[in-house]
This record gives C-alpha cells, structure tokens and sequence, in this order.
C-alpha cells in the first residue's frame, strides 16, 4: 500500500465545529505528529476571504493566510501543506503562485451541481502551480446519471490529481464503497480516486481500507476522527494498517491521551446515536448535530421514529 | 443475511467487567430490547458453580440458577436464552436437562489446548437436549496446525451446531478475517461458523459483515460494544446491516442515550489508546486494562514503546 496517500484533515474539518478556535500549541503539536507519523499532506484550513467571515468570529485556519502558514509550517520533501477552498467564497484567482507560498496543494470542495464552477477553480488553481484535488460531496444522494456526468466532465477536462468520493453522510458500507470507488476510477479516466469516510456506523476505516483495496490511493482522516457530527476516518487507525510502525504513532497517540479528550468532552463529535440514525437514513446529520447541542435524545425527541420511515430497512 | 443468526453477549462479556453485578432492571430493559430488536440467542451469563466463585462478590449472571432465568426469561420461539460454561469451573453433568430449562443453548468456551475437555463438555451438554456452540479463543496467537487439528477434531466428534473466530485481541483486519472464516468452514466440514470480534481498531463490526460474505452464519455482538477492554462488536450497529429496520431498534438505542453513558463512564471499556496499542501488537488487553485502571497513559508510561518492539509493522 506504498502509494496510498494519507491526508490528514484534523484541523480543516474539526474546525468546523469550533470555527477554527484553536490553541496555536494543539495544531503545532499535531502538525509535528501527524508529519513523524507519514501523514503525505496536511490540510490546514480553508482558504476564505474576509468578506464572507468575520475574523473576530473566526479563528485563523478558516482564512489561511500566507504570513500566518508560514509562522507553523516548515517546508518539506515529506509533507504537503493543503488548504481547501469553498466555491463561491474565495476567488482562486486570488492565490499567490505556488512558487511563492508554503501551501503545495489545493482542494476544491462541491456539490455535483457546482461541478462547472469547480472545474474552473481547478484549471485557475493549477496554472498557479498548485497540485489540486476535488472533493464531491454527498454522492450517496446525487444522483447517479448526473454525478457521472460530473466525473467524465472532471477526467477530460480538470488538471485534479485525484477525485474523493465522499461519504458525507456515513451512509456507505464496505461493498457499496467498493462500487462506488470501482465507478469513479472507470469514469474519470486515468485519475485517482480518494475517500473521504463518516463513521456514524463505525465503518469510516473499514470503507477506507476497501477503498484501497479497489483501487483508491488517497485517503482523508483525522485525529481521534475529529470532524463534524460522528467525524472522520481516526487517523491513528489508518496509519497503521497502510504499515506505519507502532512506534512512530506516538506524538499522535500521546496527543490522543492528552489534549484531545478535553477537546472532544466540549465539542462531541464521535460515536453518538443521533448520528448513527442520521447514517442508517443517510441524512444531513444537521438535524441530529442540533439534537446534540441541546442535548435531547434521537429516541425520546422522536427523530428516530421519523427517520425510520426515510430508512431503506 | 436471513440465514445469518445474532447473538447479544452483552451481560455475559460486560459482565466481566464489574463481576456481573447489573441492576435487575438493566437486564429486564436489555432483554426485552435486545429481543425486540431481533437477536436470536441472547446470552445472560456464565454457569458456574459457587465452589469456584462467591456469591458475594459475583452477581447471579456469574452462576445463572435456573430459578434466577426463570424470573428474567419469558419462553418464546423468537430467541433462544443462552448460557455460557468454562471449562474447569462447572461440571456440564450437573446441567439439568434442557426439556426442564429455560435455558435453550450452551456455548462452552475454550483454548486450543483444552480441545479435549471441550469436546467432552459439548458431548455430555448435547445429551442433555441442549443445542451447543464452541468458542475458540486467542486464535490469533494459536499455532496454525493445533488450530487446524483442533477443528478437524470438532468437526468429526462434536455435535455444537457452529465453533466462533474468536479475535481475542482485537487484532484482526477484514482481510485476515476472511481467511480465518474460509479456514474455519473448511476444516469443519459441515458445521457453522461464527465470528466474535473485539473493536481495538474499530474493525469489529467490518470483520463480522465480511466473515458473513466469507460463510459465517453466527455472529456475536453487545449493546454499545459492552465488554472487557475495547469491548465487541456493537450490536445496535450490526442489527441494521443484517437488515433490521431502523424503527426495530427502538429500545436498544433508548438504553444508549440513557442508561448506557453511566454505565460507560463507570466501567471504560471502549475506544481507548491502551487497547490500540494492545490490539495492534496483538497482545491480551490485560497490560493495557491496567494502565486503564491506574489512569496512566500508554505513552507516557512506555507501554506504546514497549509493544512497539512486538508489533509487527
């Protein structure tokens, strides 16, 4: 499993619970302990303009400056620095050539119906240098006629690297992640294929490893799974099975032990049973978030229930 | 997966973490839920005699009197009550016979070397009208050819109806699961297979859906994943993958949300950094339960760096 690449997406996506709120001390310590464990990128933040955020609300990685990247990143051979980039809310057009900042790749994250405006942020984005990537997101409800459509568009004409398909729900299972995977490489042409796992149903790193296993070769996944809802694929689970020794997990699995129960007692992202029924109905887990925050139960608030009737039994 | 069978070890293995000393009512709600839900067989204990145990220190889940079942237990045909025997510690003579019971299944649990015993065991528990099922344990670190006579051995003399993969240590990827399943049905020759799978590595219930493509038929969970160390395959997340209805699920993920998170902070089984370290070197959780009870982390006390030198890569 060489040539799988770990992207790891801790602070970019557990952001967006805080608002990218976070102490200078945990991202340095994760930047280190992610790279000592073989991270191939680390995706930071997002790229956003302050027109559309407000910078007393917002903490830095939702805006990613380039002076700010520079004070807590130490270009190297081994590691790219990412950011992400939200249609509509940056002009790529406003990034400085590769050639002069730290950041070495881009993400693009849209629906399948954003797929054109996308595909011109990726062509912008790589005539600046940068190595780009696409995130379509949702695609267990697309459907299916468009989203290929979406894909054939993204492997003739878009310069990405790899296209992810994206759980966003943490509906998948291990053979529907399979098809899904099998489908995007046939359709996008000679790209690579990622997966970016939910793991409402503690399948994210199951999916993950099937994803390779049909031929993904870029994987996303975060500390202690930190990210919305039930979060992401645990990035210390997956090192491991792609064959990074025990050992050179330990800043992470320190962190994990230190700084991140704190972290998860206040924000409560993980394994939760609202989110596990937002996942068996694959839905937004918006509804099942604000449950959470007010701390009522899917069964007693009556979610459940309706949510059983959008299940597929 | 109509042909696939569950069954619920949350009061028999949880109860090894507190001596089987459950509240009555968390039992009733269990019972009732877990049946409601769908299981097939659900275990409630071990039987044990009181020679080897103090009823002062054990709860009644260690020993499963009969007039004890029969206050918990309502015969139904929908679920079969469950018990478990150790070998050495009750003679399965002193079983009374099943047409007198509540009690419809006996699984006896056993190391490789203690084939002999079990086989006797499963002989005398058969016999007596019980259907009976093998637990074969630390089968990660058995020798690959005692295992295969071991099961060769079964499979000729033994009437239990299936013998389990038992991952001891957490330890196993889908991968590896498979093979042990294909392994397993083949040296059996006609008999079932199961699979008991613990979640060090978030892979418990991953493994169970792919030891069923592989043939397996019988499947061990608990609520919430109850049980020693990371605990098991959780069965709220099982049910609904082997096509259980959201809506059927009721009652179990009530008792997540109200009962279970008292239950959880009290007895720390689950995802823990200790038993990722376990799982990954292969080793029993026992090291790591320690350190659990002691508070100290696994990196900070050198147990990581420890099994770093074991695990292999």
């Amino acid at each position: 499993m060489n040539d799988v690449k770990v992207l790891d997406c801790t602070v970019r996506d557990g952001g967006l619970m805080n608002r990218w709120q976070f102490d200078d001390g945990f991202v340095r310590d994760l930047v280190m302990a992610s790279r000592h464990a073989g991270s191939d990128y680390v995706e930071i933040g997002y790229k956003a303009s302050t027109a559309f955020f407000d910078p007393r609300e917002y903490g830095k990685w939702r805006f990613c400056r380039e002076e700010v990247l520079r004070e807590f990143w130490t270009p190297g051979q081994d590691t790219t620095l990412t950011v992400m980039l939200d249609i509509g809310r940056f002009d790529p057009a406003d990034m400085i050539p590769a050639a002069d900042s730290v950041v070495g790749a881009v993400r693009v994250a849209c629906y399948v119906n954003q797929i054109d405006e996308a595909l011109t942020a990726t062509q912008t984005l790589d005539s600046l240098g940068y190595e780009t990537f696409l995130n379509i997101m949702a695609v267990t409800e697309a459907e299916p006629q468009a989203l290929g459509a979406a894909l054939a568009l993204v492997g003739r004409h878009s310069p990405v690297k790899a296209v992810s398909v994206v759980d966003s729900y943490g509906n998948l299972t291990p053979v529907q992640t399979r098809a899904l995977v099998v489908r995007y490489l046939e359709a996008l042409q000679g790209k690579e294929v990622g997966f970016h796992g939910h793991n409402n149903l503690q399948l994210a790193l199951a999916n993950s490893l099937v994803a390779v296993e049909a031929g993904a070769t870029f994987l996303d996944a975060s500390l202690a799974g930190m990210g919305r809802g039930a979060g992401n694929t645990p990035l210390e689970l997956l090192l491991p099975q792609l064959g990074v020794p025990l050992g050179r997990l330990s800043p992470l699995l320190s962190m994990l032990e230190t700084t991140i129960p704190a972290l998860q007692s206040q924000l409560r992202w993980g394994y939760q049973v609202p989110y596990i029924v937002s996942g068996l109905a694959n839905q937004h887990p918006r509804e099942a978030m604000d449950l959470m925050d007010r701390g009522v139960g899917a069964v007693e608030s009556g979610y459940l229930e309706r949510m059983a009737g959008l299940a597929v039994g």
